[in-house]
């Protein structure tokens, strides 16, 4: 499986995806499912995928090629039906009879000059649903480990440090549940009319940033546990 | 759907479970997933489920007429093996070429006199794994929201107080990030030999020690979050 959370605030994205992917335990390998593209200070979008590996890294390679008529499009709505329409080609083209799942999720998430940031998600049958004030993040994947911690902390106005912070509590909670989810970590920070792309960092295990801020909030959740009243009569 | 969990500590069993189920999101209800069984200072035996509400039912109507021939078997695990055929004889019974699906999952928990304590988690297949001191758990149903939780708090040696205080947090996690887990909740503590179910309390939206603890609990995991050291360079 794969865990990747997108969540589009105030004053810009925030982007986090790991890098396991399985077809059966004997099958593990690391594959990253973060892509950026960019047209320096016109255009800025980040993809994060989930689902069938065959079919995001033809979808992502398709649109690599096909990158210039990408940004003919004019926003990101456009951008988003035209990746759909890609992933659900794509899909289409193997199925053919085939029992096999070919199916696969997108998170994209970017700006264009002079217009808002948009975040969408692009499910296998091609439609997509955009990020709003009131439902700011998407995940994909192996989403449920990780989401009780981003409904407590995160909301539209959280900023970007913070919402950075949870994202990889939100990461760390669905490693520790999940063997199939795992490092190293994919990170990108994109504040709102930068237009770029360059705020990436790559996490690796050995990393001694996400090392503390893994063994503060193991500490932190255990000390916020045992200070809990004791238990009432539940009547 | 639905969310219950089962642990067996060195002190004893704790078992937790909603009462929500759902067929679709206009078919809404409140069912009871715990049903208790015991035979005074003899045996107790306490089964939580999650799948087709049907076939739970049918399962425990069952089971409940045939309880003398429950306590003639030697063993829980002779127990869970009869389950286990019940279960998977009452989902062949209506699965004959109709595309539903019929399947359940029983967590059975409790103890014989005389002998130990054990905990099962009885598959629609009809066979079943046993909790050990390494696996002290097991969740039925939608289980990922709770599980960091749990894995971060409880291990065989956990006392009773704390282990049911982290199912509640366990399932508060859940209640809050989906809709198909609700109130009321049924809660069951058992304590090693004494051989009965009578420790049981249903615990409704309008609790105030619930209540206590949630608003405790939502609190101090935002006081452990925002007390973490601010985000070192990731890099």
């Amino acid at each position: 499986m794969t865990y990747c959370l997108a969540m589009k605030l105030e004053q810009g994205l925030v982007f986090l995806s790991d890098s396991r992917t399985n077809a059966g335990v004997d099958h593990i390998a690391t594959f990253r499912k973060m892509y950026r593209f960019s047209r320096s200070r016109e255009a800025a979008l980040v993809l994060l995928s989930a689902g069938n590996l065959a079919t995001t890294q033809q979808v992502v390679q398709r649109l690599r090629r096909e990158q210039e008529s990408l940004w003919q499009l004019p926003d990101l709505h456009a951008i988003a039906a035209y990746i759909g329409r890609c992933l659900r080609e794509e899909i289409a083209s193997h199925k053919d009879g085939q029992d096999a799942d070919f199916r696969a999720h997108f998170v994209a998430g970017g700006q264009l000059a002079g217009q808002a940031m948009e975040l969408f998600h692009i499910y296998p049958e091609g439609n997509f649903i955009a990020a709003t004030s009131e439902t700011p993040y998407f995940q994909i994947g192996e989403s449920k480990y990780g989401k009780p911690i981003i409904d407590r902390i995160v909301h539209y106005q959280t900023d970007l440090d913070t919402a950075t912070r949870c994202a990889l509590i939100s990461m760390d909670s669905t490693i520790r549940s999940n063997l199939s989810v795992g490092m190293p970590l994919d990170l990108l920070r994109y504040d709102k009319d930068s237009l770029h792309t360059k705020n990436h960092s790559n996490i690796t295990e050995h990393d001694s940033a996400f090392q503390q801020l893994r063994n503060a909030w193991a500490l932190a959740i255990k000390d916020a546990f045992f200070q809990l009243p004791a238990n009432a009569e539940l009547s």
